[in-house]
């Protein structure tokens, strides 16, 4: 079937290659929202940050650099069962080590944050000596949620457990049980709550030169900037500092390995402000930190 | 990629097989809405009506039939040229011309109507005797719209000309200029106004053994049945009366050599009951007139 | 300053005059809504009533007129001092008073349904036969609200007292107190409870040959088909029926003096459905009603 | 604490009594929506039907009868433990129970539909000849959903087994799994298609004089009227149908044991239409139903 | 009737105990809003808080303490006399009176501002010395508006007549009449424009060891923060400096004798993103302020 | 036709004078939106601002200053040709003519971006030595937009092509093709990315006693201040910071000619929250800009 080279039909991250070969960033959405509390809805995420990118220039003026100097393939949204979280999480799991194998630089669009885990999974693999930065209004540092382990609360408990979590960096954090917070402090791992861009440039140093994976919750956005998810918590940062966020990371010395971006919710999304915001942010990530491995 | 067999994840329409190869009938979104003269937006419609199709059952009370008791692969959208409608209609016209080639039975999402135009030019290379029925508020039979003869006011003329006026079949009028009433008076063609179930029953037997397309505007529903469109128009019939003429035409002994559903738009339809209407209409026909060929 | 005049900014109705003097049609607006108990906002119902006409055909299939047959002119809206009923009140009486003395057919657009009151005080003067047909959900019939006789649902009871109850005639009445029904039994009045086009057909005929004057509260319709007014009333009409109820009118020998749409409100209309259905409205009382004087 | 007689606040439906004791007739809401699988909300339905209410008349010109002659309290919405299906189920039965040994006409407001299956229980208890009368867009037949028998799609069939199908009686049922119409068709129960008003005319004279409860899921009316739903269905009824449909029961011969209205939910109802529907359904029921043991 | 001790329904604020007789703290609804001149609604907002409360963790990381550690009952909303201001007025002072008389800390949810007013008359009746600080976009100084001194702009103005202009701070005023801005210029009251958290660390060590109320109005948030209000007002602050001030005056040396917040209306708030903010404030002002008594 | 002297209808911005004579300064509409390649419905922008600013209070605490102290008039919107960008530009520049051959100071009401270029046409003529401030998201520096040069793209390029780059001042600009930025660099033009209120602070000496005009796109304002605007672009400024950019204004020595607030879009403004903050700068732009000439 024939393509049309700068088709903008709102399908694909605009300027996505034509093939996965040619690519050497592959984008990919995890429409998976199933063990939500709240509100769901993220599952239909991925698609509309792809559509609101129609409205995005393909240059940077933060990053000075213009998409067609980089080469991805947005892969659309993985073909999940619906319902049956242990499965997502599998196919998950060895979607990215596909991805890895073929030696792609994986960005991930949510879907809940769960799906973090399986990802996470498939990097320490290969990266056995990784580190993560987390950017979330969420600890998610839950053992168990209602009973299960497999929930959206648990996901950077998991990823400790597995990764060590003195290479759990979290930030912006401004939600979570007393338990949580408690286990931020003894455990060894890294929290800084309420802010990002600030304690980012503490932080950042300590972490030149290793292999880090980042992933960030849409929702250490305030609510007036990201109303667009499950489980929206006033007293966010701005759109503005997450940018700052993305810039200092991008001219950091760490080697980034990945990034995911999760919870938008077109739902609660009318004026679609959050896909816009996320789409620019997914902008900024291609440019600014896929060559830095 | 591994792909799981009853994944759920409102990227495709719901139980799309596969594989283009396997089909026999295949859907997709033709995302152009650049002619629109008052409210565009009909480009997101094609994914909105596949993300509706997961609150589908897949069995039909209607048609007493099961999705498995077909064959068909949801092809996704094209990838049209935003804002070149030329380029766009040339592009879709090849491409149903090279379904047709490879046997397919196609059923295509808008879109705004103007694409209707080069299906019916591929359609018409293959079956020169067809026929069309057309199911709208607007008559779609202006000769140009501010000078400009490739617009979504135009494609039914366009197509009068093309298969001759008496091998058009138009239900459901309640809107257009004073000169497009006079031409579908005089021309030879029918159209039958305000009204869709009653009158088909009237001229299906006329259209009995011959090659019919059916292209469907969803304003032709009243706008508290069909809000989310571009030139939604008052006094139009309920969704149950669309679901009755797409039984009375399933019925029939027409052969139906392709369909299309056009004009769903999003941004006004807060409460998607639009894409879920068309969700459901697009399994209707997928059931009822896929065999008929 | 100049005016292009084939204008249609959605400021005017559509095809307005472009001056007062020569149009023998006047279409105003009432942006009054401070009497009504639950939820206000229908004084920007005439603005999305002009915004809503840029989607119109000129050219009506009902009526088969075109709108440069007759000649009208837009006067916008009345300024109204917020807040203050009886002023506004006194205000609307002397604006009709002189659009009358002028020699114009009125055609006024709410604003609350009060606004009728001083429009028929007006159109009494002049015509002291007149009848009223009153389309509406509500019997508007109470003596006071509250104790207060200036009330969104006192203009009807305080036109009976008026013209006489036996020259006002109410059609698709679903809601009221239990006293207003007793009134419309015993008064002399005629109410139609539900329905409104078979109804009329039945009173139609004995109107024949008088001076009619028509107000149509849009809740007269299902909140299916009109969701932005202020006290929507399930089981309505549907817009079918309303415009069929138009056209009978339009058809039957009765002198139309004067007419109203009113309780359009924005403000719970997000697909603009009910704004659209109203100018439709609009369009067909300009074609069918205004030279039957 | 002092209350005020006439109080209109929206936090309990219109015209409440003050106190449990003193009424007939209770209403409860049953906010549990954690078995659907589509769109969930309807936790939060029993709430806004009670706001809604706020915009009725005390007084129905169907049933010329006035909230003042009835004697109802509003007991508010129950606390179920969110999350937990079957503890909230067995709350239900038991709540249903002492309302039942009260000697209190129940009238219950979901919630999903799975709410009905523990009202049934407890009600077959106390009338173990009981029928039941079913008006949903949904067979709900299933045995279980996706391997978990308590959801949303199995309540009718659970009922089946314990009241028998020879007493269940479905109404304008138009989606469900092969199987549900099958088991439809061969079990002995009654189950009308698509329609409500005309089957029931001819299915109320086999239930009289027997003890009956009336479930109906808002979703059998087409989302035109009703898209304040989880998983609303085009090609359904019109509010006017379903409240002719409360009127046929009302002047049957039945002997009313109890009642619901389930599946309201707030987010997708923008304009309110569905709760506003949804509080007059009840007013009618209130009206009609109730003195009817 | 059976309670579920961890119960979440979204009728109560979370963590609400089971019996007012246990609790040392009150929250009561105030659903009054017929004073307001430009959109009403906010006699839904206490309801949509306590729904939103569900998305809320019990802890807080901003003060390190959780909702078991204090002991509070959800009274729900009073009953108040719909369009009935005064009455409401005296309703309210009595409700209060009686939470004062039994020993609560009173937490009242509006609501239109003029709810403060007899809340204040309650307070100072027990507590003569008392000071207000008063969190606000608007002065609320008018004398009268539109010759009705029982206004929601009035409310300040009353009380600084009651309990002398010396003893009220107003914190982030940014709209007013020139009259309002010169009385508190020459008063004797504090007033401190635009901002709110930077003048609160000046003022509070003045009002160390007082009895202090504090009130406060949603709209001194920005639009972006709190669209769900009535009068929003563009320039406001930021969530963050919201929570920042209620941790100032948490850490405090006041000795806070009774709190509000009002004017969330749900009508403008799509995204519910006001009603999460406004839950997190008093899950704040619960945790930080109650005892400080 | 009569009117009332404090009449706030909402059809014009509040305290206009009565008639175009007795004002200095002129309010004036520009409905223009047909040249966006995004989201189109800008045209209804102006209508918008005016019913705003009914919540508006005519004294400003920012200014102190009382809109009665100064002296205009809201001519409504000028009738432009739809669809037809070439002639409405022409109107736009002759209407501007005619306003300042009369010696009014024009406030300009967009519509898309472009109807700025004609504006700049008519001041040029009578300031040659003219300067621009133009605070924006965008660059707008285009010289041509899918091969048209009318585009909204363009309009600051042509105007840098009229009056010379080196009297051009661009701020807060965050979005662009690498070309505009280039040219921004080499051409002499003044462009500070991101920022306004700081950078205007350096500059605006440098424009000491010069004639300057200022255009304002409100998407300069991030998504979260102004969602309701055709190409929302994350990571832009507060409405703090342009209310603060306003007064700097204000208080400069600049000789104020014009000024222009272009680009809200009603259609993605659910909560009306951009056209409330657009009516508070028209508000202060009146107050603190009109008497600098």
């Amino acid at each position: 079937m024939e393509f049309f080279d700068e088709a903008y039909s709102g399908k694909v991250f605009i300027m996505s290659r034509h093939s996965y070969d040619d690519a050497d960033i592959v984008i990919y959405g995890m429409p998976m929202d199933y063990t939500v509390s709240f509100r769901p809805g993220s599952r239909f995420g991925p698609n509309r940050i792809r559509e609101a990118s129609i409205g995005l220039e393909e240059y940077s003026p933060y990053m000075d650099k213009h998409l067609e100097e980089i080469n991805y393939f947005d892969n659309g949204d993985m073909l999940l069962p619906f319902g049956n979280a242990a499965r997502s999480l599998e196919m998950i799991e060895k979607y990215v080590d596909k991805l890895l194998e073929d030696g792609k630089f994986p960005i991930g669009l949510g879907g809940e944050h769960l799906v973090t885990w399986p990802v996470i999974k498939a990097m320490h693999k290969k990266y056995p000596d990784m580190a993560l930065i987390h950017i979330d209004a969420h600890a998610d540092l839950r053992e168990e949620y209602e009973g299960e382990t497999l929930s959206h609360s648990t996901p950077v408990r998991k990823i400790c457990d597995l990764i060590g979590p003195e290479n759990v960096y979290s930030f912006g954090i401004r939600s979570g049980m007393r338990e949580e917070f408690a286990y931020a402090k003894t455990s060894g791992m890294t929290m800084e709550k309420f802010e990002v861009a600030e304690p980012l440039k503490k932080h950042l140093p300590k972490l030149a030169g290793r292999h880090v994976y980042v992933t960030i919750d849409i929702d250490v956005l305030d609510p007036a900037f990201a109303p667009g998810t499950g489980t929206a918590e006033a007293g966010g940062i701005t759109s503005k500092e997450l940018l700052e966020a993305i810039m200092l990371i991008a001219q950091s010395d760490l080697k980034i390995i990945g990034a995911d971006l999760v919870e938008v919710a077109p739902a609660y999304d009318p004026s679609e402000q959050t896909a816009i915001a996320a789409s620019k942010f997914i902008r900024e990530i291609l440019l600014g930190w896929t060559n830095k491995k």
